[in-house]
């Protein structure tokens, strides 16, 4: 069996991303989970782990990125930036973190050169979404370019994207039918015992359960 | 003035490349290192910074990047594989860092993007170096496309690679015409006092200097 690392955030996208890569493609799993100093980062591992343990992961890899919270720049990893709550609006929001899948991604690569890994699996999604650039899919066109070019003319590694043309309910739905346990994944950014259910990444799963006509199992304030 | 974030490894390359940022193309310099648990680490923190402050570094940002030791595949940061000592051969050697350039330009697109730097210097060398697959101008290249569509549409940062094409002996001689200081710069993939004078990148800059008929005043064995 051919072997895909998967980043798993422990949201609902790179939940769905993952099962797709083991239970749709025949994949056997490496899971790799980034902390990166974001506010919810105890919750989002314990997510992860909880995934990568219902996928029978080969290898589980988790790997302090703190650096990026030292970088800065973001609402997720700087406490004097407030995540919004007052609803999606266009344009960026303070959520975005600087090139944040450029460096998740090339990690990925490095892992996978090392791993012999043929895939990288992640769940970005560009039209229902949050709108951050490094979730569209001419950046991740262009980085397998890079990939290509910057590894062993032997290493291929193709990167996966299943879920970037999907929307939010459709996510929700196709979650449900792989067994997907959503119960055990977390959206939230600011809080990690109970869902605010006001910032951006609630409001995106709320909308997807809602227009699913879903139950979302996990608690909110 | 605009600014550049230069990659500065502590070797002779990265410090040629943020003297032409600063000296040649008049950039403000945000110095960026990483320390990523390569053998030499100390050395090459302490030469960073004597680069550093040489450029009067506007802001200096040296990263905790353990995980690519944890990931692992290197001679330089794996102890189990042993940095090879009898003579450049044809192929990747066994010193390749799964895909590091890659993931220091990325955070180094972070950097930028936050701190609103225009350009990136990073020193490699394509034709006489060691042959790394990350090193090649059509890896940089295709890097550029991914940072352009995988940062903010505002944000506009150029990769500059001021040697790409050029050989050790024109590296050694373009340093010393820009008084780069370099007998504060390490190459040596073994060793931290004295340089060990047979590895790979020993050879290469020995090779350098013996052809500009220029003498390397660091310390070898």
């Amino acid at each position: 069996m051919e072997k895909a690392v998967c980043i798993i955030s422990g949201g609902m996208d790179s939940a769905l991303s993952s099962y797709f890569a083991k239970y749709r493609d025949g994949f056997e799993i490496i899971a790799v989970h980034f902390n990166y100093g974001q506010k919810t980062e105890d919750k989002e591992l314990q997510c992860y782990q909880d995934i990568a343990k219902s996928l029978n992961a080969i290898k589980m890899i988790d790997l302090d990125l703190h650096f990026i919270k030292d970088i800065g720049g973001s609402a997720l990893t700087d406490d004097s930036i407030a995540v919004p709550k007052d609803g999606l609006k266009p344009g960026i929001p303070v959520t975005y973190v600087p090139f944040r899948n450029g460096i998740f991604l090339s990690i990925a690569a490095a892992i996978a050169e090392k791993e012999g890994a043929s895939a990288i699996y992640i769940g970005v999604v560009e039209e229902d979404s949050s709108g951050y650039p490094d979730c569209s899919e001419s950046f991740i066109t262009s980085l397998q370019h890079a990939i290509d070019k910057g590894t062993k003319p032997e290493t291929k590694i193709e990167l996966k994207t299943p879920l970037v043309h999907l929307k939010k309910e459709e996510i929700v739905k196709e979650a449900k039918k792989l067994d997907v346990p959503l119960s055990k994944t977390w959206s939230c950014y600011e809080s990690s015992d109970k869902a605010c259910g006001v910032c951006d990444s609630c409001r995106l799963r709320l909308k997807g359960f809602e227009k699913a006509n879903l139950k979302d199992e996990i608690e909110y304030n």
